[in-house]
This record gives C-alpha cells, structure tokens and sequence, in this order.
C-alpha cells in the first residue's frame, strides 16, 4: 500500500487557505500513485486555533472544508484532523479527531485520547477524552488512526496519562499507523519525536506513517520532519524541516529495507536559525506585510536579528534605524552602518538627543533635586521605541523587538522602550545562543562585523555602561536561567549543582520580580522547550523566591 | 455541630502570610466555639499558583504549611487547600486535596475530581483527576469534603464532566458536605453560586458550609460570599462580600430555621465597584506599593479610574497627571482640575506640546509628503506614556491604565501610549457600564462632574475629533461586543438578533484584528464572565472573522 505524507503551512481560520493546499496536495498524492494521504491534526483550521473552537460559527466551518474534500476524494482515501462536536451533553463540546474520507463519504472517525495540557497547549480546554477504539479497513489493510499525543505517552517513566491508545487499538489487530501531529519545533524536539515513533513501531511491530504541520503560527513553529518508520523500528523517511512536501512511501519497500535511512541533519544553532527565519516570515507573509524596521544598536542582539529578518523578508524589506545617544559610542554608529550595507539593508541615523532634552526640559521641575539614574535610561530607550512606532505607523512596518532571552528573563529591558514590537525575534534565545547564531550568520564570510560580536555588551544608556556592571557572566547566568526556566530547578537545587547561593537568590528573584514586564511584551518565536509567553503562566503579584 | 466558615484574603506563593491569617483565624474559630474551621481551595499557596506549581521545592513549601497547621489543630478540626504529590508515576503530578487536620494530624484528605480547565482556569495543566470518593467521621458526624468545581456540574443542561463527585460520596451516607472554594468574582457570579450550593442541599439532603477567597490575586478577584445552607435548600447565612470574615455556624439551629435568610445585596455596579477597589487596594498592597498615578485627560474612563484609584488607596496616594495637547479643550483641563479637588488628589499639568514638536522636527524628513494621520496622534499618546513612566520610575508610583473594555475590544487605543501601565482598572468594563459606575460615585453628591459624564466622548488627538466619528453608539457597540465576547455568539447569530450586517462584520473584524493590541496591554481587573487576558486566549496570526 502507497501512503502519502502532506507536511503543509496552514493558517488558523483561513478555510480557504487550508482547502487549496489541501486540494493540491491529493492531486500531487494521487500523481504520486498514493493508495491514502495523510494530512496533520485539525488541519482545516490550522493549529493552535486556541478559543475560536468555542463558536460555533467556527467548527461549521470547519466541516464546510471536510464537505469540500469529500468531493476530491475519488479514488484515494484523505486523512485529515478536524473538530467533532461532542453528541452527547456530558463532558466538553467537542472532540479532536482524525477523519478517515474516501469514494465521497466520511468512512472513520477517530478521536483524540490525551489531550497535551501542558507549556502551549490548552487541549483540555476545548476538547473531551476519547474512550473508544477502532480501527478502519482499507484496501484490505486494517489501520489505526491517532492523533499527535496519542503516541507520545509510551517508554516513559512518567507518564502523563493513565491510557495508552495503541495498545487499545492492538486489540483490533491494525496492519499499520497512521498518526496526524501538530507537533511544534524545539531544538531538541525532533531528536524526541523520532525515539517515541521508533519506539511505537517496535512495541507495537507495525509501519507509522507520522505527518507534522510546518511553519509558523504566531509564536508556535513547527517544523515539519514527518516520519515513515519501518516496523521494525528502522527509519524510511524523515522529511525536511521547515519545507512543505507531499512524499509517497510504499509499505512493501519498507518491509524490505535492510538498513536504517539517515534523518536530516540536527545542529541546534542551525535549526534555531532556520526556525527563527520561517518564525518571521510566517508571521509576515499570514498578516499580508511585507516589510520590518527595528532599532539597530551596533549590539549583538539586534545585529543577530537584523541578519535573521534579512534572511525571512530579503534584505530591502528591512529597515535599520540607527538612534544614537549622547552615550552611545562611534563604534556602534560605524559596525551598525557596515552591518547594514553587508546585508543590504536599508538604514537611516536618527539622533535622540533633542527629543530627550525637551523631555529633560519639561520634566525638570517634578524631577528636582534628583540625579540621573534608571529613569533618563528608561526615557531614552521611549524614546526609541516611539520614533520605530511612529515610522511604522507611518510607513508601513511592522517593529521587530530584538530582545534575547537571558535579559527578558532578568527584566534588564525598558517597557514600551527597546522592549516594544510586533513580534519578538529571538526573546526564546539566551545570550550565547545568541552569539552562536552570530557566528552561523558567518559561516560563508563575514556578514555580521567581528567587533559587533566581540565588544563588551553594553546598553550605552549612560557613560561607561557594561552589561557585565550588573550582571554576572552571560555563561554563568544562562545556566542557571536554563536550569530554573527550562528545567524547573529550585534554588536548593540549583545550589546543589555549585552555583554561588547568593547569586541564585539574585538572578530567581530578579525573574520573578520582572513577570509584569514579560506581561506586555510581544509574542516571542518559540525555540525551546519552555518560551516566555502563553507556554509559561505564573501570576504577577505573588511571593514565590521574589 | 459548630462549623466555623474562614474567608480569607490569601498571597500566592505567601506561605508566611498565609499561615498567620490562617493562625487567627483558628484561634476566632476557637473562641467562636467551633468544632471545624473550613479554610479555601489552596488556602496554604493562594490561588491561582499557576506555573509555580510545576516547582518541586514550592510544594514542599505548601507541605511545610500544613505541619505548621498540625500544630495548632488541637480541639479543632480544620479543613484546608494543599496541593498533593501524586503517589504513582501515572498521570499528572499533583492532586488538589482538601485536607482534614485535627489534633496534630492529617486525619483524612480528598482530592479534587472537576478540574475546571477554562476561562482563567487551568487545572487539568497540573493536576490529576481524582477517582477515589471516601468520607471522613469526626466527633460521631460523617462529613464529606469537596473542592471548588466538585459541586458544579448538578443541575446543568449541559454538564461538562461525566462524574458527579456527590452522588459518590452519598454511598457513605454523610450528614453534611464542607466545600473549599476559589470561585472569582464576576458580577453575576454570587448569584449562580447560592443557586448551585442550593441544588446541592436539595438534591442531597445534607447542610453545605462553602468558603471561598475574598481579595485580588493580580487581576483575578474573589469576592467571598461563603456560605451556610441548610439541608432542605433554604439559605441560612451568606458572609460578606470583599471582606475577610470568620464566622461559626450551629448545624442544629440551622436544622431549626423556618425560613431562609436574605443574602448580600446584588447590585451589578455597586459589586463591580467594589470589585475594582479591591482589586487595586491588593495589586498595590500585595506588591508592597502605595501610591499610583495616571493621566487625567477630561473624559469619562480617567476620571471614574481616579475615583476607584482613590477609594482603594486613599486619594493623597493617587496622583493626577494632566497631558494637554493642542488639541485640549479648556474644558477638559477645567473639569479634570475641578474632579482632582473634589476627589482630594494632588494634580499636576504637564503639556505634551514642546516634545511633541521636537519629535515632528526630528521625524520630518521622513515624513516629506504624508499629511497628519493617526501617526501624529500616536507620537502624542506615546508622549503621555513616556511622561507617566517617568515620573512613576522617578517617583516610586505604579501608572494605571485607563482603558475601557469597549475600546481594548476594537483596539481604539495607542500601544505604549494610553494603553501603558502596571494595571488596567476598568479594562474588563464597557463603556455604558462606565458611565454608571460615574454615577454611582456620584450617588452621594458630585464627585465627577457632570460635564465629564454628559460630554461627547474624544480622544481629542486631532482638531474636533468624536468617538462617535468612527464608531457606532456605545450602547449598540456593547450589545455586540458582550453577544460575541461574553456570549460566543458568531456573525450569524448576531444579525439574527437584528444587528446590522455590515456593523456586524466590521465590529468583529475590528476585535479580531487588533489581538495584537491586547497582547501587550497591562492586566485587566476581571468584573465579567469573559475579561481580556488570561481568560481570553487566541491567535494574534490567523484570518477567522478578520
């Protein structure tokens, strides 16, 4: 049997949008001589479409789509994920399910049994658990269909749930599986999900076939690297990341593959950097933008996003402000300029100076007998903020914030000021991480000034100012917020692992105290496995380490 | 038997402060003579922990808490909220218990088995269902625990849970039923709240002693309202709203009661009133801050924001900034000044005008050719933010935000301008309800003047501007915006109501389109059963209704 894998870029609510891929996706699966295609989970929306499940509006839609494939399924049977409202009173609305469609009809449905609640995913919110197991035949072969969780909860110390529903479905003696996924990037993501496929066909000593959605929604990116896994545990296929692709696999191949394909390559600093490409140029290309401005510094973090918007948008789409201060040093005029004549990226020098002296002006007599301090830094970074909002607005940009993640995680950023934006570049990205994307954007020569990547880093907010003044090292610091955000260790822990006592007390209670910033930031593209914003929920007023 | 109801005002993460009300208030139910003292939901952490909950060492701290309770439960049973480690690997990490504690030991616990995962709530990201219905005897009575949402899926149409925890527990016969509650403050929340307590009783048979939270957590506002409820459905007492109380009640007089007692007045503006006071009185207190500021700007939102900002924190703590542009009228600075006094709020006047010209003159080159839009009007609103910022970074003050829920829904506001803050006061109120809440500060005199509340609604940022420019009525606006926010009802829905189709559609385009907005705005204190924020989760990137 020929199984189709359609690995696409779908946008939540755009039914038009989805249908067409979709539509042309079984036109290249039927070329291609595939017996069944297989689409990702709730696909005719897109995912995550969040709270837009709870009208009623919506989930018509949704079955308006499945209506529209029922009529291009001659001849091929079409998996796709939609929601299935719930027939019952009892329990949620509705259900997350796998649809089985060929010859015209609806031929098997499927529901979703774990439902991810956990980091991003609200499943619970919206959906009821499935208690019943069934497999379809097909063309004389028995499948089971399950949707992304539903094969994750295997080889696990610590399981999530208590059901796991492939061994239901063993009962029903399938021939193979064939699971839908919206399984969202992290670098270390795809490495996972190939063990727990593996790990699925060798309990359960059938072929999967695993399609994932790829691209960008929002925050969330996905990055595609949809499997064919033999039944013995072997590797077939792994598809490309962040590409879309419609590949046809036949199951007698696979039955006969002597040795294990190879998957794609899996460097962490390149896979966040094509992420964070696809992260910008989803967002850009699904609101109907074409072009970004942000605030170069003459610092690594907006440097490293500059570079990456180039790479998403081509260079003449964006725009370099450089705004120099009474503070800020020539070199960061001059590496900013040959930064953005590298790329090819539009600039332009706007002075803060006079603006920060009207302000200075006017606020003098409610400032008297005060000194300088945090507040004139905070004014001039508005400042900054307010001129790339009012060029946007203007002229038709959308703002990149260039915020990284290590100062987003200690609050070192000014609201409104260098922390304004649409969307956050590489907010998921700490600081050395930052660095290594510098050195990848170099790979080929250098793009990015050698001095942009080896100064000090400093906020030029005041005379003399180094990052270091204030903080320890960038190195010390990122491992003990990885440790604290990622890998949720407390301060015991953390201690345990030598780090300084006082230090750990410092740097848990300067993220804490700063949750009211992280409020109002922008989305920020998700790279790892635990993202400020909606993957990370803890209240504002609060004592915790604080 | 004496039941003594605690309704308290807790700090997430608080153990300290937790455990010292939770001390007094032991000992007032001692002196009240009280053989049990019920506490709420979590009680030992406060509620909603969030992610803090994902923390290890932060559960052995709630754990600490409860052997602090041991140690005062001598002569008293004492019911409490404490999450608990799952026993076995399978399933989620923790139960949310409610734990009986008597004379120096835990003597029975009870885990939650409705885990509301909706609106603001995320329980099913942390906790495991619970399957296991036990009841638990003390002093010859058989008693059975329940948490929150255990009691909330009976007589309901459309139940969203299969089990009823309450029929389990009615297998062992128990006399009375003691729920702990975290149940939040919506305007017609206490009335559904008497009425799901009173089925309980009447489908039961059993008296029902209930305690919630009183107080704020961030924008998330418990308004109390415990209550003791006889076996056959009639009230017999309803504790206070948005105060703590330890109040002891006597299971043989209510036995007695022969008719039921009048519960607190339910006036919606009178209870969102009180609402947002407490809700600014403990954003500020638990932070351990005193004073705020805002701009007053001559409309109606400002003025009935510093009303409440006084009410919570005295008016001397709560500053007034006046913002001029030269697009003020007189009125607007004359009737700001003349609430300032009337309210007691010192005042200060600082017109935008020289910064904003200094920006126009810095801008100009690259604006050659485009006329005045709402770029110019943005600059403007982003100058008051600055201001604001500024002086509450100078000056040690938290700004308030003074947006309405109308206008946050249609995205009528300047991102980092007026929509600026640490704390949204009556973003979760429509404008209509506004104007109400002006009159009931008004209720015992003039306080606001009654040309703020009679005037055309403006943003007075270009020459004559009318909200009613731009947008329909205020009362039509927010019949369509509670129908699709509150209500869920989509287009279809809406025009069969009889609004008009187009009005429609732009409405609902306007709210979708400006997700983005809302993204980055401060807090809104939550008055209704659907506030922005938390509550309210969708994608900024998608094309459904936009």
């Amino acid at each position: 049997m020929k199984i189709a894998l359609a690995q696409l870029n779908y946008l939540i609510g755009g039914f038009e949008w989805n249908f067409e891929k979709i539509k042309k996706a079984v036109e290249t699966a039927k070329t291609q001589g595939a017996d069944i295609v297989v689409f990702g989970e709730l696909a005719v929306c897109g995912y995550p479409p969040r709270d837009f499940l709870e009208f009623g509006d919506f989930i018509e839609r949704c079955h308006a789509v499945l209506d529209q494939i029922k009529e291009i399924s001659d001849g091929i049977g079409i998996v796709v994920g939609c929601p299935t409202v719930n027939p019952v009173p009892e329990g949620k609305d509705l259900y997350n399910s796998a649809y089985f469609i060929a010859d015209g009809e609806i031929k098997h449905v499927q529901h979703k049994t774990l439902l991810p609640t956990y980091d991003i995913f609200d499943e619970y919110r919206y959906f009821e658990i499935n208690t019943s197991f069934e497999v379809l035949e097909y063309k004389g072969k028995r499948i089971a269909l399950t949707v992304c969780e539903d094969i994750w909860d295997i080889a696990n110390n610590n399981p999530l749930y208590r059901v796991i529903p492939m061994d239901e479905m063993m009962k029903h003696k399938p021939d193979m599986m064939l699971n839908i996924s919206a399984s969202p990037f992290d670098y270390s993501h795809a490495k996972d999900r190939l063990a727990i496929v593996k790990a699925n066909a060798e309990r359960y000593g059938v072929p999967i076939f695993y399609t994932n959605h790829v691209g960008s929604q929002t925050e969330v990116i996905f990055d595609g690297g949809s499997i064919a896994m033999a039944a013995n545990g072997q590797l077939h296929a792994e598809l490309p990341y962040f590409e879309e692709c419609v590949q046809t696999f036949d199951t007698e191949e696979m039955a006969k593959q002597s040795e294990p394909a190879k998957g794609q390559p899996k460097d962490k600093i390149k896979l966040i950097n094509d992420a964070l490409v696809t992260g910008v140029r989803d967002y850009f290309g699904k609101l109907g933008f074409k072009r970004a401005i942000l605030g170069l510094s003459g610092g690594i973090d907006s440097a490293v996003t500059l570079y990456l918007a180039a790479e998403a948008l081509g260079a003449e789409n964006v725009r370099a402000i450089l705004m120099p201060s009474q503070y800020s040093s020539d070199h960061s005029v001059n590496d900013s300029v040959i930064l953005s004549e590298n790329l090819g990226c539009p600039y332009d020098t706007i002075p803060i100076e006079s603006v920060f002296h009207a302000y200075v002006d006017v606020l003098k007599p409610y400032f008297e007998g005060k000194g300088f301090n945090v507040t004139e830094e905070n004014i001039q970074a508005r400042i900054r903020g307010n001129y790339l909002m009012a060029l946007s607005n203007k002229l038709g940009y959308i703002v990149l914030n260039t915020s990284n993640k290590s100062e987003a995680a200690v609050g070192y950023g000014t609201l409104y000021g260098d922390m304004c934006g649409g969307l956050s570049v590489i907010g998921d990205v700490y600081k050395m991480d930052v660095y290594a994307l510098a050195r990848y954007a170099n790979r080929n020569g250098e793009v990015i000034p050698e001095n942009i990547i080896t100064k000090a880093p400093s906020a030029e907010l005041r005379p003399d100012q180094k990052d270091s003044d204030s903080l320890p090292d960038y190195a010390i610091l990122d491992e003990i917020l990885y440790q604290y955000i990622e890998k949720r260790k407390g301060p015991r822990e953390l201690i345990d692992m030598g780090h300084d006592p006082a230090l750990v007390k410092r740097i848990l209670r300067l993220v804490n105290m700063s949750e009211y910033k992280r409020y109002q930031t922008p989305p920020m593209l998700r790279v790892s496995s635990k993202a400020f914003g909606m993957g990370r929920r803890l209240p504002i007023v609060g004592k915790y380490l604080s």
